[in-house]
């Protein structure tokens, strides 16, 4: 069994920690780097539910995508909700380990395995990777769906492939334009339009996409919008995250047990439709 | 018919724009003081289709609740998208003006209209305006339901009540929690999640909130939340506006006809529900 | 004849946007891409004058040196006075482009035109820019009289040669130094005197010196400073981008009718010279 | 006779530093506390010129409107000309003493000496000081004419009244239009245009007007403007001070005898007039 | 026996974290709320050494001065030396409170546990609370000697009275100095010496000053300085709050055992003199 | 006699003014370029006594190491304890010129003195200078020891290898810990742990570290710490620059006479050792 600092230095090597944004705060939370780890939970968020499960494990290790303290605390007191969740982990042995945007710029990311969930075949970064010389590692990805598919089809494709959620999955655009070529970026793609608008694709899927942002892409020329839960357009990478730890584990004789947790923390737990008004009307409907 | 500038001068005395946040950007965007106004329409975004069914009405004042430039600008060309709009007013003679932060604190203001439409009892602003010593005015409301719904029925409520949307609504915590009191507030809410706390409440139901916030809103301590499309949460206040406008041409004698624009601006087109996958788990789930 | 769109591509091949400032606001400022031009008028301020001049004249485009916003604005209305110009222009269908510091800095530029009203033979740019391998675009240009000049004679030259302006011109300095090297800046030049330093000139002609940077340029050492009217300045590039614009016209068979306007834009509109005082004396004056 | 500290007492009393503005330096730039003042000379500019006059008429301090370092030096050696002023005054035992935006905020302050100059009657301060009661403090100040001139006449008057200088007086605006009630500001005033808006008056009277400000208030609505050397529009005070001075020194028997410097330290030593071209035309002139 | 949360809702009130810098870092570090609280350790300095006795002690909670997060930490891994003390913590169940600026500013306060130390009688503090009526809480102390003493005198009494460290203390000024009125600020006093002039006292003791504010102090004018151990002018506060922590729970009937850490947390663990040069001579020395 | 200003040239070639920090004041402070220079004094700290000093020797310039304005200073009078030494040093023609973290950076430097003084082999600077090819300029130094000490008996040799001090010379650390390899810096190095744990020194020399710096560093990971008086450290830099003085006197013939100032300008005037208490004890110290 590997030591934590030992299984750590081999997953900065998957996810160099200064391939993360500068704001992001990536790497081990909380554990004993002399401590032996043999089982491993991965999850997207570091909440309770899922360090309650790591503890159920017996998991020496939860690796996670999302940071548990993005911007720096001066308190781990159980009396805050995150500090809850280091004392549930400390005083299991459960060490927590990040890998974010380090994981979203990475050969393979965050955005392959969205990819390969939607059944999309990968072209090239959205974002290309200055200093990656065979120009794969980057933010977001541009794609191609094998048989294009009408905006309403992919969206149901999207839902279809994706972790189930409550929310289900929302697309802004005209339903029956034809999609072929697709941007996607696990997690909130806001801050990429610019990027999506050069890429000269037909939809672009993402996450957590505002009425304003959403809005003005609308307007400024046609682009169909595909909206997941955020926590499903990442969840994908979990899996990518245990197959890659396992084939360490082999290639090292380590022998870890890897587990991925199916816990649905998107937050959003119910959806209600829209009946059918006569008294509104979307523009360019036909009358 | 009163000219632009005198109803604009009466427009500020409804929604003063001194009561504005200091980075909005509020009042008149285009249109001459001088010109005539015998007929309004009122929209929530001042958007090409709404431009142009301004122009189809002929007319002479579009009234929006969201600035066309919250940032300033330095061109209306018409290669630009929102300088198109300005383009298409000025050759129609129709001109813009827009009451935006100001007509979410004013009393009655846009959570005003929203708790309407959903049927909730007023009780307080959320975040009062310490200058309102009737203590009416402020951004959100904190509202009470007359027959306690389950968090699932508030939903529906909320999807039967607000203008029909493809997105519908989302809503996040157990199903089940009784929900009686409820805060508010039209548009993107995620900046009053302290005040909401601090207010005692079951529910809080706004637009526009994305994963994080919304997860460490869940993690905290129980808080039902409820997310409906932007737009739907602000056009009830069209239909509020409206009737302010009519009273004052009552009162004037201006003969003005007004129009509220039921034309969707949400740019969400179309909802796909996940299928049912028996791989993944809400925490807390029964089994 | 060339649409706006057409039109404003070759303009940018003359003076590429990409060269201005970076807090400067260049480009097209209303105007639709698809309208035909047929009339062009090029003008150094975007004043409502000038505006009414383009409509009374026809022109379809408005070719200004200065900006109309060179800061963001939220409003167009005509309730301002630049709205007004906006106002007037799009409803006479006359666009606005603006050339300002990316023809400052191109080849020939402002001060090209400066210089040669001024009979002066250019030397060099005062700030060259440094991704010009030819060293002829930049800010400003040294430029030599064929004859040296004493400082009082040379600014008689400089009234006499430049647009006639009410305020004329000053000369700081002994008026009776021989000048035979001089810089010269188009406009407000106060921010270049470390570069006029470094050219080893014998004078400095630009416009809108102030007391504090004019006082401690002569205390620091000789350096003559000869100072006219911002617009008069800047008013020979007019017939000097009429002039390109005439070449692109023939070369392209547009058949473009170019104007320039004479209309005297500096503000100031009357002068009044001092009395002789006896009590007053300058500093190192004979006795 | 006073110490250089009882002295710089009793100017504090006048204009306290804690009138000036945050970003000013008044007060005491080089002399010793303890040393004894017996004769003072009174200036706008702490230039060379000034500083020698200073040592030749045996003055123990300059007392000036301008600071010599407004921002600050880690050095005073004379290889600058600041730090030459400083060696030359050191050597000397001449004290300097600098009084700015505390005197034109004082009553009387720097802009009511100049409305004397140009025998205009005070009604108020442009921009009241919200400290005093009186309402007699504050910048600029707001007056009238007792017989109403034109513009050009207004602008003769100006430059007869003020010290004489080189480059005399300029107006902006219809040099027919009647002007009753001036708004004056000593130095540089482009800062008040709003103030002088609200103050509704005919002229402006002020100096180091660029062209964009005062073309903007040109575009904005009537209003005129005189600009005059900025160093003539605060001379006046130097007389005032003077007088305030000998006042002092009449009251504790000190014994100071004051001068006023006569020096002219307007940088601007030539004017030339444009010769008349029928080529350009003011707009609105008549034809 | 009280749980950690009713017993740190007691120690709020003894120093409301509301009276804390803006800056600091104060309250709850670690430890669950719902823990009870038998025995407590106060210490200045949250170290590995002070974390390892109080587990030694079995301690439920560790009351310290200093943060151990002054600035926020995304990490508490115990690869890094402030991680390792969490994790000791958390996992024998020892909680960490923190009463730093708050308790600094009390009634009493930090410094008053100074002057008691060195038997100085407190007038007033050194910088009021203008928030508290009596006069009594704020930073620092104005303090007075019963008998004065030379300043080299009054340094043998400081090292003589305060928890003995290797460094010692050293004094500035003339050792003959006579010392009455003294000035105390335990922990590093170097921000508050306008206020010490102001108090218009003989001395001034504090801890962590520098050659640059030393050198300027004293040349200043005179005023004599006396700086000790960091942690030795702030050991003294550990006393005090044990007996209040006493006082407590006699009167909650807790039955806490509380006790003080004698570590020496003071890094310096050895002086060395410099011998006698007579190559060197203090200014003003007697020769 | 070489002029100030071809003698401050020549200063430039040792310690250019452009490897100086960019918030350092370097170069000259005061003087009269063209004034001829027999005598120079050279001091750690433009202090009164110093520059009362340098007057009392006829000495033509002062050179420091530290700035007398390290910011910028809107005034030198004399009611200033600055102003003084400015009035002192014009008044006698005696100028002053700095050379800080330029020396610092030199080769040789201020480190190499205190190294030279402290019988210690310089390895390689402690941050090089990226811009010298030779590798021997940047601020610190490594070195080594011939014979290695205990950290007691090494602070017993910097006590006495450098210039005496009433506050003497502290360590951190285990007294008996081994030395060999040793970071220095002169003056204040507490910015520069980074690169001593970089260079894998036993101990670290400098001067003015505070209690949190020491404490961290003792926590991280063993690192012996030396901390003596600030002047000390720098004041053999004195003798090195009066050596390069007289060498660059001897090659152009200047005959300067070049003194070092012995007048301690360390604040620090008394020390008083601490008693022994049985109540204290080191962490780790043997019982």
């Amino acid at each position: 069994m590997p030591t934590l600092s030992e299984l750590t230095t081999a997953l900065d090597a998957l996810w160099p920690a200064g391939r993360a944004e500068s704001w992001d705060a990536v790497g081990t939370v909380c554990g004993d780097p002399d401590a032996e780890v043999g089982t491993v939970l991965v999850a997207v968020d570091p909440v309770q539910a899922v360090a309650d499960e790591a503890v159920r494990l017996g998991a020496d290790l939860l690796l996670t995508h999302h940071p548990l303290y993005l911007r720096g605390t001066t308190t781990v007191g159980a009396h805050t909700f995150k500090g809850r969740v280091v004392h549930t982990l400390i005083k299991a042995d459960t060490a927590l380990h990040v890998a974010h945007t380090n994981a979203d710029r990475a050969d393979p990311g965050v955005s392959d395995a969205l990819a390969g969930a939607l059944d999309l075949r990968v072209l090239a970064p959205l974002v290309p990777d200055p200093d990656d010389p065979q120009g794969r590692r980057g933010l977001g990805r541009i794609c191609e769906l094998d048989t294009p598919l009408s905006l309403a089809a992919f969206a149901q494709h999207a839902a279809a492939h994706l972790p189930a959620t409550a929310q289900g999955v929302r697309a802004a655009g005209d339903p029956d334009a034809m999609i072929r070529r697709v941007a996607v970026c696990g997690g909130s793609g806001d801050s990429l339009f610019e990027q999506v608008r050069a890429a000269d694709v037909d939809a672009y899927l993402t996450a957590d996409l505002r009425h304003h942002p959403a809005s003005e892409a609308q307007e400024r020329s046609p682009l169909a919008l595909v909206d997941a839960a955020h926590w499903a357009t990442e969840w994908p990478w979990c899996e990518q995250a245990a197959a890659q730890l396992d084939a360490l584990s082999e290639r090292h004789g380590w022998g870890l047990r890897t587990h991925v947790s199916r816990l649905v923390t998107d937050p959003w737990t119910a959806h209600a439709a829209s009946g059918l008004h006569h008294d509104y009307e979307y523009p360019g409907a036909p009358n």
